[in-house]
């Protein structure tokens, strides 16, 4: 027992790593919803892809109100390399967006920039393969800027604004805090905050974690 | 320019939550390294996987002085799947020691627990092939815990004792703070900060990132 003083310092230490947010209130808690590689489709990139006039086969439901994920997946190739499976979500946009992740950057080859979906202003191109065809994109691709979507008066309620940067608390085992973390309020989202695998996986976060935002 | 105000103070705390740390001591900063999936062997597993009396062949010396990457690689197996190319450390150690990302635990079909190198109580084995031979281990698969290796009197300098749990902050553009960080020193290594590739990537972390001590 020689050690027992050393034993306790190490434990408290731990615990108040991991548990300085003990008087959160819970209500303040937000769903997480973690993200793999993924793609957008506009129409045109659809037809050439997977045939002229061809519609997405919708297969789940996401948790964004419209949003599904589809039957079907592309093959995404840069110079250095490809990676298959990238599932499609629907429905079709006016641009095509394919969201990587910062380690895919890697294996295709490419330096991406971090942004927002949507917000495609100097993102770089890339080749994607379909069943009947490919696309060589002018941009688009993106490693998604971590995001919290929630309704106006979810925004009240926490006391942000749209396009606001917080930053995320996350108490588990691998716990921290994420900077720059931006607020997406409109009246048709539902509370989620948006991370991605690699993120999950740094602070070892599951679908069932809760995150605190922080302003 | 009816929204430069808006404008202005999204840049504003955009600028607050990346320079938090503006006035730290340079001093203070800690240079990263970022390990990617690899294993540490036996000299007993050595002989199984590459022959008997196999010597492993050192291709690159690391930061931490006496280790070295090696040339051989070997494929590691899991009920779900296998990981090719996972590059051997050297020199062997008393107990093999198999450390993956927390995402190659889903391609594997495996569960595993976050360890500090060297602490193996508890984990589980996995199979391991090798260019003669495989192994099936019974312990030492491990997501390595997030550590900062210093001498002790680099220790005294922050202030911090071997074992501390501490947090880092990290200040790019997908920046923040990884709480569990464990201090191990002692005085035969290198100031750095280990993470992993995950870790690295969700805080877009590269070599020359300094991260600073937290307490």
């Amino acid at each position: 027992m020689e050690n027992y003083d050393a034993v306790v310092k190490l434990i408290v230490e731990a615990l108040q790593a991991n548990l300085t947010t003990d008087k959160k209130d819970i209500a303040e808690e937000i769903p997480v919803g973690i993200s793999n590689r993924h793609i957008h489709l506009s129409q045109a990139d659809l037809n050439q892809l997977f045939g002229e006039g061809y519609q997405l086969t919708k297969i789940k439901e996401l948790s964004q109100p419209g949003q599904y994920a589809c039957k079907e997946m592309v093959t995404v190739c840069g110079p250095n390399g490809a990676i298959e499976k990238v599932r499609v979500l629907g429905p079709v946009r006016n641009k095509t967006q394919v969201e990587i992740l910062e380690g895919d950057c890697y294996k295709l080859g490419v330096t991406t920039l971090t942004k927002l979906s949507g917000d495609l202003q100097g993102t770089r191109g890339i080749t994607i393969i379909g069943s009947k065809g490919s696309v060589q994109t002018t941009e688009g691709l993106i490693v998604a800027q971590r995001h919290i979507h929630m309704t106006t008066e979810d925004a009240k309620h926490f006391g942000v604004y749209d396009g606001q940067v917080v930053s995320i608390q996350i108490n588990s085992l691998r716990g921290g805090i994420y900077n720059n973390v931006v607020i997406r309020a409109n009246d048709t989202s539902a509370l989620e905050c948006h991370i991605d695998t690699e993120e999950a996986n740094a602070m070892k976060v599951d679908s069932l974690t809760k995150i605190k935002l922080i302003k």
